[in-house]
């Protein structure tokens, strides 16, 4: 891109910065094509052209040019402040760029690299249950992860540098003293309803897919999606996708075996109505999107838990889900229906827990990263550390490798320091959630009338609209007034399940 | 794209090719994706992103460096020969390289910018049936054009340089010889069959959606669609894209009211199988796609027309069609459907027409371009030499703007020179043809027993795997021994309709 050296500073920055927001937005369609469009045999092709996008948005924005423009905007920044939209500008490039600078393209190249043969590796691995298969690659992605985090300068904790990618100003220090905090709290609430009587009437099957898609799409409508601006598609694993403004891409994955592709469904709806309501003069600037990953799991499980799993959201929607299943949950009473989607069912799973047991299946990811750093555990003792502790926090025996230590994909492209955050999403969620219904009263007889505007309006006020324009802990003290803060969540918690 | 300066020139061409190859690949995704799957409210970050990847391809491709490539492979060219992949490789993108080189990026920029513009222009003049509306706009492109052609030493006319961005080594004075010979047969035709009995089976719907769509896979999987490398989706203008390797995509149109969507569904496969069955070697090259537009479409016709209103093509598929609609074709026998789907119909559509009338709607257009570059028809008299030229060589009263000089978009986007390589695809599509069964022998018996593979293999031997290797002429002289030649089509319809 040619910059004409007559502008001012901070519009030849902009410049530059919405051209490298295109190539990204190319490779968030071309990802979006290739999980939900693309022909199967045209994966090859599809890496080359990714490949490409990435090294290019990659090599405009490290480029000299970008540091002297960040060097000369030193002023401006100051003058505009933390909470104008330059200031964050300049503050956010400014912090990325530092970082992308400290890993030379030739280890980003090999790490991408890697990552694409290691997930396929899993995909084979976690198909045949066979994780020594999947060993070598994992070592592989394990020591390059070691030698991008060589290229920082040296920290409290190795993990804090893997961490601080995704959690801007999180450390290792803050989670491990948060999940402390929490896994006694989450191991005794299961312990104490592991004998609870169960109604099961929500996972037993089958419920009709089409069936199941128009319940989603009646939620979805009701909580803020149009077809001018989003779309829903079918995909195994769920995402959520923006690629520009006024293009909000969510997935699910719908199963007739059991009604958790409704959860999912307004899970994905979070994390697509943060980005849809990201103030739109952020467009194509790397405040355009959420804050971080915590923030944005906060979000998804407001919508998945806090509303959808609520009393008040229920006695809105059980009576048009139970039209849609007459045979189903004709004869289930909206109590017993609530009560089955809040149960506690400690699985091997991650990917089908409560909202108890999914605290327990990420502390002990992260427990296992951080002996991964440090060389405390060998990849090789990866399942037996696994298996110990998931019997260990959850009292369940994991039956083979593909529902333990192969059931994430996160490890083979290389995200070590991503699990924690989920949790952390946890815990921020409630922080949120209980400054909102201070605010807003009753916002269950709210949902019991199918009226979700009024929080959806109050978290765009708060949270979605400023984007990337604050780092997640200065974004919740604006919000709260808090910082991150575990005991709302428990409180949530013990009140909900004791 | 860092070229390595130690490796071998050609090397390092196609290393810059393939990252401009890339891009390419990028932007048809994005295409098709705005075409079929993006939300409406997306359109203007999608512009911008577009914009962003056209320009960088753009000014990757005509940077010096390829030029001082070139320039330093003229020894291996000769040396390569033109029938091999290095030479053709040296020789296509010095071409393409020379041609671009000579558009200043302003220029194309302002083209492209006014295009957009233009496009909506039209689209809502078509709307409202409001040529008047759309006179700055067009008059705004046509001025553009003139300027393009600038750009470029004179020729005998300006039309050559035109026409000469979409069809190598094509000249106005070869498509003025061939029209010229084309014109009066036609008319002809036309006017000895004006009072034809007609049975009009196939067009008197409703036929349903679904069942069509049926009848439409069934088509293409005999022919050679498969569900690995191809897909098929609906849009109101049906097209063909061929993002990479193992990566087809056909749209159609499925309307209730005719049964036309299933030819143009074997259209776009005649599009999609000759880029499909490319030489795979030739990915990431310019090489990887057909060689003109004119070849091009003379495979959708093959596919549309030759083989897919033939006798034999109906001997096998009209009992599956009559299975599919029992009610509407229950009663019509084989030969009155035949009969009806190759009836001539004057009417004044291009979209519309059949094979006898298709070749006066491109005439007609033709020869206004022609004017309108020369100067001797406006803008603003377009309107009447339009309908004036409908009534002469069809027959027919335009009814209004929407159904005359307005029902294309080609000239909104600059596309002027580009129609009459539809009607030059029809001509190659039979001297091909010919060729074909000289050697297949009685291909229709192959086709009554759903066997299209010994087709589609001549055809990939002698057209396909060559990709952009040859100009069209010299493809058409290797294929057929003959330069372009109106004779064989013109035989071709007087025997199937007189």
């Amino acid at each position: 891109m040619s910059v004409a050296t007559e502008s001012p500073p901070l519009e030849r920055l902009r410049t530059a910065l919405a051209e490298i927001a295109d190539l990204n937005h190319a490779e968030s369609v071309l990802d979006w094509d290739s999980r939900v469009s693309m022909p199967h045999r045209g994966a090859l092709a599809r890496a080359h052209a990714t490949g490409t996008l990435t090294r290019l948005a990659h090599e405009k924005f490290v480029a000299d040019e970008i540091g002297d423009l960040l060097e000369g905007l030193r002023a401006t920044e100051e003058e505009a402040g933390p909470d104008s939209f330059d200031g964050a500008l300049i503050r956010v490039t400014r912090r990325e760029w530092e970082r992308a600078r400290r890993v030379p393209p030739e280890l980003a190249g090999e790490i991408s690299h890697a990552a694409g043969i290691a997930v396929a590796a899993w995909d084979e691995a976690k198909a045949a249950s066979d994780f020594p298969s999947f060993v070598p690659q994992l070592e592989r992605m394990l020591e390059l992860k070691q030698r991008y985090i060589e290229c920082f300068p040296p920290r409290d904790s190795r993990y804090d540098i893997a961490l601080d990618e995704y959690e801007e100003g999180m450390t290792t220090a803050d989670v491990t003293a948060i999940f402390d905090r929490l896994k006694p709290e989450l191991i005794g609430l299961i312990e104490r309803h592991r004998d609870d009587p169960r109604d099961d009437s929500a996972f037993r099957g089958p419920f009709s897919v089409t069936a199941q898609q128009e319940a989603g799409r009646r939620v979805l409508e009701a909580f803020g999606f149009n077809d001018e601006e989003w779309r829903i598609d079918e995909t195994p694993h769920p995402f959520a996708q923006k690629p520009g403004v006024g293009d909000i891409r969510l997935t699910t994955h719908t199963d007739e075996r059991d009604l958790t592709s409704l959860f999912s469904t307004m899970h994905e709806f979070g994390h697509g109505i943060y980005e849809y309501s990201v103030d739109p003069a952020f467009a194509r600037t790397p405040l355009g999107g959420g804050t971080s990953s915590s923030i944005h799991e906060s979000q998804s499980r407001t919508w998945e838990n806090l509303v959808g799993r609520s009393h008040g959201f229920w006695r809105w929607f059980y009576p048009q889900l139970q039209q849609l299943f007459p045979q189903k949950l004709g004869a289930v009473d909206e109590a017993s229906f609530v009560r089955s989607v809040n149960a506690i069912r400690p699985g091997a799973l991650r990917g089908d827990a409560d909202e108890v047991t999914y605290g327990l299946h990420i502390i002990l990811r992260f427990e296992l990263e951080l002996q991964l750093l440090a060389g405390t555990v060998s990849v090789r003792d990866l399942p037996g550390a696994w298996n110990a502790a998931t019997k260990e926090y959850l009292g369940v025996d994991v039956p083979d490798d593909a529902h333990g230590v192969l059931q994430d994909m996160h490890w083979s492209i290389g995200l070590i320091g991503y699990f924690p955050t989920y949790q952390l999403g946890n815990v921020i969620s409630v922080q949120i959630w209980e400054r909102a219904r201070a605010d807003l009263g009753e916002v269950e007889d709210q949902f019991s009338r199918g009226e979700f505007g009024p929080l959806r309006e109050w978290l765009t006020e708060h949270v979605y609209r400023h984007g990337g324009m604050y780092a997640p802990r200065a974004l919740l003290e604006r919000v709260t007034g808090s910082d991150i803060d575990p005991e709302p969540y428990l409180a949530y918690l013990q009140a909900k399940f004791d």
